[in-house]
């Protein structure tokens, strides 16, 4: 397929070498372009403008927050007003479901199609195609740009016609991811007071009945303390919580462990760690316990 | 061996049906004597009193609370009184610390020896022998009952000469079990009053990032409110949850995610939970949701 | 002075009275008239349209919530469009400090003033005139409209010439409220069921410590189990809430204690309470303590 | 009366002192002895043991925890020992339900009285003989005792015929007060972060729904960052948070704030600030929003 990609941070970077690698036709945009050179030079097209990544059959944003997103569709020469009718919208972005409901219907209005299609994975795994996509939005839709899921993912979950459902998946996904971490890292703190050794208690929880990656990538981290350079940086997994409770708020739905997250996210940031990793929320939890 | 076994509900029957499995000499121990008879028909010997279960050379305790591991140990013609010198205790109960330290205190004192030795596994899992255990004792002795353990687990895990460091390994165990239902449950209501399928939703998270035992065994509790009969009873996690707060409190770690499941299970207690499976927890959330 | 006053709920309508007992001008306008019609009986005049309440040299608006501000105030002749160059619009409405920046940037290019002036005090108290007023604005407009604030308050504390200081004052003094209420039935919860009677308990509280107005006024409203009618809607207290947090959010600032309140009322209101007073989040805590 | 006083902290002298400006007979024990002496130069009897302290009408002991007061009440010739048949035991300290109602049987059953009866207010307070006592125990004792209540405090509140009643009531009234701490310090770092002065902001709440002592007193500790030397110290406030969370776990009461609370004294304890007056909490929620 004809497809463009605009957004070209570590997922988005993976997410375009990807669809390069499957042989899709991949223009390539970028605020700042050194970040397309790269992709370039593995065979992708360069585009000079929103409007210019926007000609093909597709094209997929992956941009950090509801505003940069607002910013590339709606703005002049923007995505709405550049991608062709019956074109697909592919947004991967991790939104609020309230700018999920807003595109799909300006897109809808446009005669074009919205596709929300997050995904679940860190960097080096969109790297190596091995992304899980959760997609929503109208089932043709859905068909037409199946081939791009099976090039960036191992796996495709189709939610249901409603875009925003992908992306309040996505939201509840990440808060859970955090929940994993403040969890291990409550937990961690407690063994390494009592003088247990931090790693030899990982290795027995992900040999156990927590043997998934969430609890490997995220206990790791924690064990090591090494929250440089950011995997998953704190000022968007902050964002992503926020996106959560704002969601949560619609829907009325008390969420504390959700609540308490939030807490730590905001204190990391109001301490200057917007840069550290998601992770790093475990060094306040290590701090309040008095371990440095 | 010969080894007695004290304690017979769900998760004691279940090892001591190992022990006879793997050709030990059982003498199984109970207050009421029902629960013995079905393994004296499989071959266990049947003690009629805790002293008789004292005779071999090690005997294995699982017992519901610190009160009642009092009771056997301290009683007269109790476990330190009958236990002979040399032998050692193993104590798989979920007990707190403190109590762990008296008795490996007692029993050294006593010329015997303490090994703690609480088990990772619901009772299915105990029945089928593929516990994981988490021990620690003086090297001598957790050598002298590695029998036992490779009866009743898969997997055995030696964490340090300090019986109580076990414990706290199982208290922080089953805190970030309690974690993870109270976090499934807060996403689950969240996706659930967007409209999204409860089950997909739980399958999307367990063939990705959450793809552990923990997340589908609770979760599946969950998505179908299924909290009776209890697999591990409210009131013993709520139990468990107090005394890893009691640790804390001790070593000075704030756990405010432990804080919270606490609360949780107070209310779920103060409600008339106590014999609803510990997933019951998602109920309270379920409720504070608006959802029935 | 000559006044309008737009919106006329409970609040409203008794610093309207103040108004015309002070001896100003007054006119009134509510969306529905019913509660116009009492003022007029009164002696003030009746509005047909929000522009028409905005002639004199001030108008001072009391309306529910942001989305109700900005229908008024950016409507079609809506107070920006209506207001004379250099009269002062007052806003008393607990909006967030986003929008009251908003206004005052708006107000300020058409050449008015804004003051943002909160009250603190319950209907009763707004009726008898005794409100505190809490305003910021441009030193001039302050002193042109303190003959207002000296009709409807009996204090009045002027805090800064930034129109959202006074905002993000009244948020926190709501937050700030609701944590007695939630702290308070934690306490009467705890008393209760160990026997204690309640209002016994609630006379030692406010004859030492504890002597003054909120906890004598909602601590009363929680022994009695007294929330309908609300004297300060559940839903409001939610808003308030809220837009704390979303202030918070903004500075950075984590706020525990007003996360747990935000999700008691949204529990509050996920099952039905928007319209009982915003005491009623003690019937939650209760319900979670096993107290009917 | 004749009268012993055990314990000599600052509130504990300030008793004995009131008790001897009242003219009752009064003899003062205390581990170390130098601040008996104090007393001593001001007309107390100087007493060599615990026993000695025993031998009036009553016996006053205001001793800093449960293991304190079960060292003196059960020692070998302590209080329980020493007191004659029919005279009362009235125990001030702020001690666990739990150690109240032992103590309760215990001189009941060598045909003694107890009285508990916590005070409460700052060491200033009890100098200047204005505490508020909060008294529980059988009629007949409590009516004996009543002229030292006169001595040591304003008001006294007579709240049962069971003794542990008035430390419950005690243990949440403390916990009420840290809660006054924790929301203080919560919206005082969201207005400071907005620029507001701290003083000013303070002086709006105690002049209007706050106008009582323990939003003046902590306050002001609160904007000053006024934290040693300690009123009451951290060790003691946090002992009290758990005490309280102890009878609510008794009682299954799900407590949130008293939760936040503790972890916020637990982080406290852990980084070193036993000595910290109990507002010193403060300081953590001002470095969680990045304010030093």
């Amino acid at each position: 397929m004809e497809v463009g990609c605009i957004g070209l941070g570590q997922m988005g970077s993976g997410m375009a070498e990807s669809l390069l690698g499957a042989g899709h036709e991949v223009t390539v945009y970028n605020r700042t372009r050194a970040k397309a050179d790269a992709l370039v030079a593995k065979g992708a097209k360069f585009a000079a403008s929103v409007a210019d990544a926007c000609r093909g059959d597709a094209v997929l944003t992956m941009l950090a927050n509801d505003d940069v997103v607002e910013a590339v569709v709606y703005g002049e020469r923007g995505v709405l007003a550049s991608l062709a009718k019956g074109a697909v919208h592919v947004s991967s972005s991790t939104i609020s479901t309230k700018l999920s409901e807003r595109l799909a219907a300006d897109h809808s209005a446009a005669g074009q199609h919205l596709v929300a299609a997050p995904v679940l994975g860190r960097p080096s795994v969109a790297a190596a195609g091995k992304l899980a996509v959760v997609a929503a939005g109208d089932a043709n839709s859905v068909r037409a740009v199946a081939p791009l899921f099976d090039a960036i993912g191992q796996k495709t979950f189709i939610i249901s016609e409603t875009p925003k459902d992908a992306n309040i998946v996505k939201l509840s996904g990440n808060f859970l991811i955090a929940a994993v971490i403040e969890s291990l890292s409550e937990a961690i703190a407690l063994i390494a007071k009592a003088g247990i050794d931090k790693r030899q208690y990982l290795d027995i929880l992900t040999s156990t009945l927590f043997d998934c990656p969430v609890y490997r990538t995220y206990g790791d981290l924690v064990v090591r303390g090494a929250y440089e350079p950011a995997g998953f940086a704190a000022s968007l997994a902050h964002k992503d919580i926020r996106l959560a409770l704002a969601a949560a708020e619609g829907l009325r739905v008390p969420m504390p462990f959700a609540s308490v997250v939030h807490d730590r996210f905001l204190a990391l940031l109001a301490q200057g760690g917007d840069r550290l990793d998601s992770s790093a929320i475990a060094r306040l939890v290590m701090h309040d316990a008095g371990l440095h």
